[in-house]
């Protein structure tokens, strides 16, 4: 028996047999070389427009965050330029039809890999598609996840995105990634399912084990030679009634991260008391230009809609280098996660701020949700105060501005002088503060959000937040973690936003303890020197 | 008249006549085609040359850094890749030989700029080659710095290395540029020329101005409509007698930063008292492999031998996909800068680690110098511990760590606790602490180390070095600046290392004052808004 500890994704416990997912297809052979090189071409788009449809099928079964990356990844299938090339290498370099689409994705999945950022994170998506299409060319099995005869654990090197959405959470009891972080989509689609996770396990594939008991939210995986009797996943039961509060009745704001009307609705139907990020990047993306005033306005109303009366904190346009949009025109970067990217975009274009602004504005009016909002990427108060002025001008209600950055957090006190509120985005915050990108699975233990330097640097912004007398939120991946969200409140945070499906653990953990016992707790993990202490001193704080 | 403030990265005042450096030659034309191609594409090679030889000679007559940029400069030049491809385009393309080299260089300009991080800064030198054989080609005079006629204060977009190596420090009163951070080879070119300049002063070119008055270290330009008289820059007396203290005698050890043969002897003719980061990258550079450890051994004791008797702190080899050696076969990452750089690359491949820790070692015994070794971009205690443990093992008899990432800094206790020192890397750890690129012009700003966050990362180690009675020391480009190096010992810094021609400025600067004094000027800096307000409540405390 051997306990492996990766990164804890998504919570919950679950033990039962090991289902191994095997990495990929083998590259498909050069040859023969087709005997009719036109008719072999002929094969390749109506096998790409079978593996599209069976990805739309599955996305239509499936709601929020995993149905748009189901179809992403449907019209990644059938993209022209992909297929065009796979056919050019049929017809040009006579390659049998799995060879050619091969070949061609390769090309495809390097461009990406080069561009880097968000399209370099879809390399995996591409390959993927590349697998369904050569089996399908190939008669086999299409590659990816088997499907368990038995409720299992199912262990990888990574899963794509179309792997996790495909899951039935009553058969799979828990998800073991060697690769991936804790913003990967194997963990947002996790805990978006329910399913217990740990990514970052290396040495997990390998093992040979025949059982394992997962702990999702201490980032363990125990690995066993004999079978393990299954055991379904402890999630939390449903006490929670939809109000966040301590035992002693401190109230603790439990709200959802939004993206789409959809998530909106998902949200309200799962107890959320409003949404802590609302993220506006969706109603740029198909556009080829920038979106008009008035269907800014609709679409954000959309969304605001279900949350009438209710408090929603809309962040402004999150793009650059990392997430480009075509109208921005923002040039590529070595490192584009430290680049011109968030609010730092709107300083040379400080007009397309102003009309999302406006936009804003006039949605809150149409739809009554209590809308705040908020910039990204904030570094210095100087940056606070220069977006404060802009939204106040533009009759925004409630100012605040997102802490991503070390230094934010380590200007805290002079940063909340300027607005009206403050909510700190984990994720990225991490990832400077270790600097360790979130997308490299090597790092992964760098970016746990249980690293005592992150939790010092909430310390400081929880101190910030009472001598300020100015609330301070959590909105990243942290504040769906149970025992963390507990210490996040003990630090001083006052709300905390999370994908829906984390909240009924979150409120449950949160109303077992008092306020001051949150602050024992807090203490306890603040001081560890490493990550693993942290979490193991809280919860010893917690137990004893 | 109107004043500029952009970012101080060469201390010192000077003012006199604005000479504007204009961008770059036009593009070459397309046509008309050669009448005979093959004599055409023939006369590219001879011109390179002569820019190479020319080049070579402005190498020949320099030395330190400014020696190693131009060398490399003029390799360049004669790169077989690039002037094959651009003899192609003429016989194939049948395009001038101007514009040919010109869309070759464009071609290699692209793959470097693709490439990221430190080969995407070299992207400049390219264009400033393509420039030079483009100009040889077609007659006309070689773009860059023209030859100022008075002494004059020289404004311009951004320069090439070799431009500000072929300076001649009597005709050049100051440099302005509008692009360029603090960590640019135009900042460190100019500190090793002494000459005073500002980067990232944007409106400079444009402005019209005839005259300027530059502050160095304020990081002001002052620009004015009529012409000013020059005054040469005002830089410090060399009252300095090559021991570093205060003005009530607390020492302060001035070293240099090194990283060849030549840079330890400049050290040494300079006063430096040792050195506090003597890079080892040098060695690896031209290597084709992992260079055997009696060629590390032979290499580093060339470095350490001028410094027998004299303290030395080696960093162990930084490398990464920012900064790739190809026998490491480190993978390209979308943000190199956050990737598996520094010690990172070596939890994977200790035994490159042991065996340079070795040559090391044995190197300090062919030398006597008092050599401390320490790990570059370490974020954890756990981290540090794994280096300790190695490096004792190795027999290195003091250890350390450089503190670049803000995790370090927030763990300073615990770090320290695991070593015997610490070293702040404050060009990375800046970048890292407000998430913005040094190597990006438009953030130059967040990557001036007056940043009040940077400041109080700093001080938590200052505090944390006095509660565990460990040294710690900066050997980033923050310690070149006289009044920080002040602010930087009142925070509890007790050694500085610099470029060696920094040396006298500092060690004047820290002697005007007691180190109570210091900390009441630190004190004042530390808790400003905003980097501009803590350069100006420093100089008011000291002046007050």
């Amino acid at each position: 028996m051997s306990t492996l500890r990766g990164v804890g994704v998504s919570p919950g416990r679950a033990a039962g047999p090991v289902l191994l997912v095997h990495d990929r297809l083998p590259e498909p052979d050069r040859g023969p070389e087709p005997a009719d090189p036109t008719a072999e071409a002929a094969r390749i788009r109506p096998a790409a427009q079978a593996v599209a449809r069976r990805l739309q099928k599955r996305a239509a079964a499936t709601d929020g965050e995993a149905r748009s990356v189901l179809e992403v990844t449907a019209a990644m299938a059938t993209d022209p330029g992909l297929l065009s090339a796979a056919e050019q290498a049929v017809t040009g370099r006579r390659l049998p039809a799995p060879r050619a689409v091969f070949e061609a994705s390769e090309q495809f999945s390097d461009a990406l890999a080069a561009a880097g950022g968000y399209l370099a994170e879809r390399v995996r998506d591409v390959q993927d598609v590349r697998d369904r299409i050569v089996a399908e060319l190939s008669g086999t099995a299409a590659p990816g996840v088997p499907e368990p005869a038995t409720p299992s654990v199912l262990v990888s090197r990574d899963l794509a995105p179309a792997d996790t959405a495909d899951l039935d959470p009553s058969m799979v009891l828990a998800l073991v990634t060697e690769e991936g972080g804790p913003t990967s989509h194997t963990a947002i689609l996790a805990r978006a399912l329910g399913i217990p996770a740990v990514v970052a396990a290396r040495g997990a594939l390998a093992s040979g084990a025949a059982g394992a008991r997962v702990d999702g939210a201490a980032g363990t995986v125990e690995l066993v030679a004999e079978p393990v009797t299954a055991e379904a996943a402890t999630r939390s039961e449903t006490r929670w009634r939809g109000t966040g509060r301590t035992a002693d009745g401190h109230p603790v704001k439990l709200l959802a991260n939004v993206g789409s009307p959809a998530d909106a609705t998902n949200a309200i139907d799962a107890g959320a008391e409003g949404s802590g990020l609302f993220r506006t990047e969706f109603c740029f993306l198909d556009a080829t230009g920038e979106p008009s005033p008035d269907a800014q306005r609709q679409s954000y109303a959309d969304v605001l809609r279900p949350f009438a009366g209710k408090p929603v904190v809309v962040r402004t346009l999150d793009a650059g280098a990392d997430k480009p949009l075509p109208f921005l025109d923002i040039a590529a970067e070595p490192n584009p996660a430290l680049g011109v990217r968030g609010l730092r975009v709107a300083f040379d274009r400080p007009g397309v701020l102003d009309r999302q602004l406006a936009a804003i504005v006039a949605a809150t009016e149409d739809t009554g949700a209590e809308v705040s909002v908020m910039a990204p990427m904030v570094a210095t108060p100087g940056e606070a105060a220069w977006f404060a002025e802009r939204a106040r001008a533009a009759g925004v209600g409630r100012v605040g501005v997102m802490v991503e950055t070390p230094a934010a957090a380590l200007c805290a006190e002079e940063l909340l002088a300027e607005v009206d509120f403050a909510s700190i985005g984990t994720n990225d915050l991490a990832q400077y503060t270790c600097a360790a990108d979130r997308m490299t699975g090597a790092l992964a233990a760098l970016n746990d959000p249980w690293q005592p330097a992150l939790l010092r640097l909430i310390a400081l912004l929880g101190d910030a937040s009472a001598s300020q007398g100015k609330p301070v939120g959590v909105c990243g991946e942290a504040a769906a973690d149970p025992l963390l969200a507990g210490v996040l409140v003990g630090l001083g945070v006052s709300s905390l936003s999370m994908t829906s499906a984390a909240l009924p653990a979150v409120g449950e953990e949160l109303a077992r303890r008092s306020l001051p016992e949150w602050r024992a707790v807090a203490e306890r993990a603040v001081s560890a020197p490493d990550r693993v202490q942290a979490r193991e001193r809280a919860r010893a704080a917690l137990d004893g």
